[in-house]
Order: C-alpha cells, then sequence, then structure tokens
C-alpha cells in the first residue's frame, strides 16, 4: 500500500492508495475514527461496495444516504437528502461523513459535512480514478446551479482518503477513460517526465495494471498536491488545475451536465487550450499534436460539439475563473509548463473556438 | 459614530454603531468594496430601507433579493433563492452580498455568501436590535432544518457590520424586547457591572433613547468579540454565549418556528438556567429573582409552553451543544459568571424542567 501526507498544517491528511484496502478492517477503523458515520454513497455504487465497507466498520453506529448517479442530481435538492439522513439520525458534531463512490459522491458527501452543524470530518473512499487523482486532493467541495458547475460549495478537507485500485475494476471503461484525462493534465502543466512515462505506459494503465494504476494515482496526488500545498485557497497558482476547465465547462453546460462526463469536456478543453497555445506562438505544432496523440490513444473525444463560437465564448464568461470580467485561461508554454494568462489577443481566442465550435463548412 | 474593530487576525473587520449611519454614502461605499453588489433583505424590511441603502451604493451594478419575512422561511429552498439571484446576475468571486434586516436575512445571506463560488465577501447591516448585538459578532451563519434550528451552516466573518440605530425605530416593541434578552445575557455571563448599568437604564433603552442604545450594542459587541476572538471556532469558551439557548431551543422547536421570537425564548430559558443554578447551590435565590425581575420589566414572556419535561428533554437531546451524549449546558456560577458544565446531577435539571414545562396542577 503506498501512503502519501498531504501537508495542510492542522488540516493535513493521508491518502492511502492500493489493491484491496476495503477489506482491511483495522485500516478503515483507523481512517474513519468516529463512533458516527453517515455513507453516503449512489445507486450504482452501494450495492457493489456498501456491505464491504460496513464490515470494515464494524461497531461503529453506521448509516447510509443512497444517492441517485449522475452530475444532473448533484444539487442543493439532493444535498438535502444527505442533510436529513444525517438529522434524522440525530448525528452530532462528532459524527464523520463517508464518501464511497465518484467525484459526484465526494463533492456533495464534502459539502454536506462543511455545513452539517458548520462542520463535521468527512473521510473519501474514491471508486472513480478520476475521484482518486482530482477530487481527493484540494478540498473543494459542492454542487452545481442549473446555471453553471459548483457555483455553491465550500473548501473541507477530508480526514483521510482510502484509494482502493481493486474498485476501478467494476468502473465503466468511459470513465476510466475520462479519469485518465485528468491524470494526462497533471503531465501537461508540471510534468513533462510523467507525460513521457504515461506515454510509454498508457496502454498497460488502460489495462487496469495495478502497479502502473498505483504509479499514475500517486504521481497525480502528489502533482496537485504540490499545487494545492502552495495555495490551498485558489487565489493563483492552483488556477493551473484548471486546465481544460474553461473550455471544458463551456461544453458541459451547453450539452446539459450527464451527456458529457467532465474528464472528457476536461480532454476536450485541454486540446484547445493547447490550440490556442500554438496560435499564440507558445507551443509548437509538434507538442499540440502529442497532445492530442495521447488524448486519442486514451480513447478520448475530442470533437466539441458544434455550439458556435459565439455562445462557447458566453459559457465561458459565466465560468468561476474570470476576474473582474476578463476571461484567464490557463496555457501552455511547453509541456508540462502550464501558465495562467488574462493577457492573450482576443482574437487568439476567437480562432480557436471557431475552429472547435464552429460547425464546418 | 462609535466603531468597533473584531480582531480575528486576516478576518477582522469593524463594526460601525451610531444613527443616521444608511444616510452616509462615503461610509457605505468605504464599508461596501465591490462593484458588484447583492443585497438581500426581507418583505418587512426592504420597503423602509432598501431604497436608502441603494443610493448610498450609487455608480455599483446593484441588485436585490428580497425574501419572505420570517424565521420558517430561513431555510435551503430560500436560500435557494438567494444563489439564484448571485447566478443570474453572474455575480463573480469579487462580488459582495449585503444583508439588509435582522438576523434571519444575515444569518442566511452570510451563508449564501460563505457557499456562492466557495465564498465570497459579505457586509452586514442589521435593522433589528438582536442582530445588531448578536448575529453582527461570531460569525456563524446557516439555516434550519425542519427537524432543529442552524443545523446546516458555515462559519464566514462579515468583511464589515454598519449598524443604524435610527432602524430600530421602526423595529416592532415586541422584537425590540427580544433584542434585549441578548443584552441581558452578556451581563449575566461576563460583565456584573453591565447588568446593573442595564437595569438602572432599562426605561431609557425601552424608550429608544439614542446614546442608551448605543451604548447597551456597543458593549454587547465587545463581551461577544472577546469570547469569540478566544474561541472562533466554538470548541470551549465560546459556550457560554449559549446561556438560555438550549432550553430555549426545546421551546422554538416545540411551538414551531415564529411563535416564540428567538429572544423570547433565549429570555425564558436564561430564566431556567439561573432557576437550575439555584438548585444546584450556585446561584441565590436573590440572584434568581434579579433575573427573573430585569427579564420581566423587559416585557419579555416567562412562561414555557407545557410541553412536558420529557419532551423538552428530548428536544434538548437533538440540540447542537451536545458533546458524545451528553447535555452540556450554560449555568451561572453568580451574576457575570457563566460556566459550561455537563457535570450536574440529572434530577435537578428534571426538577428544572417540571417546574417550567409541566403543566400545573
Amino acid at each position: 500500500m503506498d501512503r502519501l501526507r498531504i501537508e495542510l498544517g492542522p488540516r493535513s491528511y493521508p491518502i492511502l492508495i492500493g489493491p484491496g484496502l476495503l477489506g482491511q478492517a483495522p485500516l478503515l477503523a483507523e481512517a474513519i475514527a468516529a463512533r458516527d458515520v453517515l455513507v453516503v454513497s449512489n445507486t450504482t455504487v452501494a450495492p457493489l461496495y456498501l456491505a464491504k465497507l460496513e464490515r470494515g466498520l464494524e461497531g461503529k453506529r453506521v448509516a447510509a444516504a443512497i444517492l441517485p448517479d449522475g452530475e444532473q442530481f448533484k444539487t442543493l435538492e439532493t444535498l438535502a437528502r444527505v442533510f436529513d439522513a444525517l438529522v434524522e439520525r440525530r448525528m452530532n458534531r462528532d459524527a464523520c461523513v463517508v464518501a464511497l463512490g465518484g467525484g459526484v459522491v465526494g463533492d456533495m458527501a464534502g459539502f454536506a459535512a462543511a455545513c452539517y452543524q458548520r462542520g463535521v470530518d468527512y473521510v473519501q473512499v474514491p471508486t472513480t480514478l478520476l475521484a482518486q487523482v482530482d477530487s481527493s486532493v484540494g478540498g473543494k467541495t459542492g454542487v452545481n446551479h442549473r446555471l453553471g458547475k459548483n457555483l455553491i460549495g465550500a473548501f473541507h478537507q477530508p480526514r483521510a482518503v482510502i484509494s482502493d485500485t481493486d474498485t476501478l475494476r467494476t468502473l465503466d471503461p468511459r470513465e476510466l477513460r475520462a479519469g485518465l484525462a485528468e491524470v494526462i493534465k497533471y503531465g501537461l502543466i508540471a510534468d513533462e517526465p510523467f507525460l513521457a512515462w504515461l506515454e510509454a505506459n498508457l496502454d498497460a494503465l488502460l489495462a487496469l495494471d495495478p502497479s502502473v494504476l498505483a504509479h499514475a494515482i500517486r504521481r497525480s496526488c502528489e502533482v496537485k498536491a504540490e499545487i494545492v500545498a502552495e495555495d490551498e485557497r485558489e487565489h493563483g497558482r492552483r488556477a493551473l488545475l484548471n486546465l481544460g476547465h474553461t473550455f471544458g465547462h463551456a461544453i458541459e453546460t451547453a450539452t446539459g451536465y450527464g451527456e458529457w462526463l467532465h474528464g472528457e469536456a476536461v480532454g476536450a478543453g485541454m486540446f484547445m487550450a493547447a490550440d490556442l497555445s500554438r496560435r499564440l506562438g507558445w507551443l509548437a505544432a509538434a507538442d499540440v499534436e502529442r497532445v492530442r496523440t495521447l488524448l486519442a490513444r486514451a480513447g478520448l473525444p475530442l470533437e466539441a460539439p458544434r455550439i458556435g463560437a459565439a455562445r462557447a465564448l458566453e459559457l465561458m464568461g459565466m465560468d468561476k475563473k474570470v476576474l473582474a470580467g476578463r476571461i484567464r485561461l490557463v496555457l501552455l508554454r511547453g509541456i508540462g509548463a502550464g501558465v495562467v494568462e488574462g493577457d492573450y489577443p482576443a482574437e487568439a481566442l476567437q480562432a480557436t473556438l471557431a475552429a472547435h465550435f464552429e460547425a464546418r463548412a
């Protein structure tokens, strides 16, 4: 088992990575110290892993809130069900909320924990690659508004993250590929050698080779943790983690939540960010091709919906990363060298949006 | 104008107290620095003060969310309307939420600000005595659950508090008296000389004498600020501020939100806490009478609803101040000497509950 410690002063916590962790009761009991536990999961994951987790929590008072599965349910209305479960079980401030599922479950469970009695503990048990490499580091929690993603939420760090890589065996291959988009992102923004390692090991990753998987998860968490530790509240460097996200949000919002997976939208968005970086003269055409090839090999869709450049820009304008009306974007000054930039010619952005969002002649 | 600074390190903020502050545009513009402002108010307060506030914010982009008036609307559902207003106006992270109203408006506006985009600024313009002496210090925000008060919320400090004492002239006298309960509370838990001053000046307070009012608000905020500064996240001494609240929550929950005002329930609860303190031998019978007399002179109801001791205990058990199943209460070791205690004979609590909640023969 790999153990990684996220250093955040009094809010530091461990990430445990490896196969078979859900079967290790002592490990679970140590990570989830509370007597009262509410497990938040969804209708897909609960039948697969809830009983196993509950066996590991024997002797505690455990309840479960099983939510409908899907990004379209990441709402205040669904969140209210988690609060109902906490209140109806009379859980107090010493309770612990455990997120068993992917990023949506983690975001909602974490947000519920942040708000219940103004803050109780929570532990993440991510069961998707995306959640294992992304949601488990950074402390972001929240829900969507019908007009925009993640507009309502809180920063709330987990007490521990337990990433059982065996859970990826039941993951929809499409979800696995969406998770790989975020793994590739870490290479693109901060670690060229890791990107080269991914190019060399992509087939093994897709085949769920356990040791290759563990390394990819660990390195992804490390890169994210390094960036988050420098900038916990997202005022500066942390914005690098949003590579592809501003473009991706436009795709997700235009198509409605659920049609594109988040990681898929980010993948297509990273391709656009690379394209714009090339138009600015910051990235060689060969590097854009390198990005495109790796994303395509990972099985990720690169064709954005043809919603028009104007609509895409409008949707990007609602994005959280707007500062005083100006669209700051994460771009690449090279592979492994992400930068946050608001100072670029509007024409270059227009050209990228036209190339990707306009209907072709 | 009085100016009090709440010292909380990087989250320190000023409280401005005095008559006519809402008419002072430069002061408002300084306290509310953001360009984009959402004023959250309710159907009672907005017609009285919204236009005045908006005149003071000329040149900014100002929108308003007007909520229904009453504790029964302090819910996630009402909160969603504030989020809708923020999103529909495309307010970004630099926006400021301004709470114009009483404690309910302040709690919801503050919670919305805490969660919108994971945290934007907010400024309080409290228009009730209760909000001016209580809600404006401490950073507690949140909404009720149908099974308990303030169960969902966040700690989020305002950037500034503007307490215009002229707004108390339009306040329902019953609301004024409810606010006085909290003012009396500060004397009881931490400041006997202040309690004596209140005894001497109660009639002037009830007559809204401006300078007496300003002193009462300022001293209340100071006492609360001293306690909060020591214990921002409510792990120890801050619990003193809950004098009367655990008993009071039982009253409020049993009767449904809205029948008893919060301050009224706290007033009756403080009388019960004094009664229990006497049964424990900590408070003289004459001191209990001193408490009763002052609360009665302030026009506060002291007769709890006759819901029975068992039901009252059950409702107290759901209260947030329960630690691992044990009911910790704020009691008095003397006037001006509040203590937080979980170690007392159950029989004494039972006797107090019987005296106050059981139907009389």
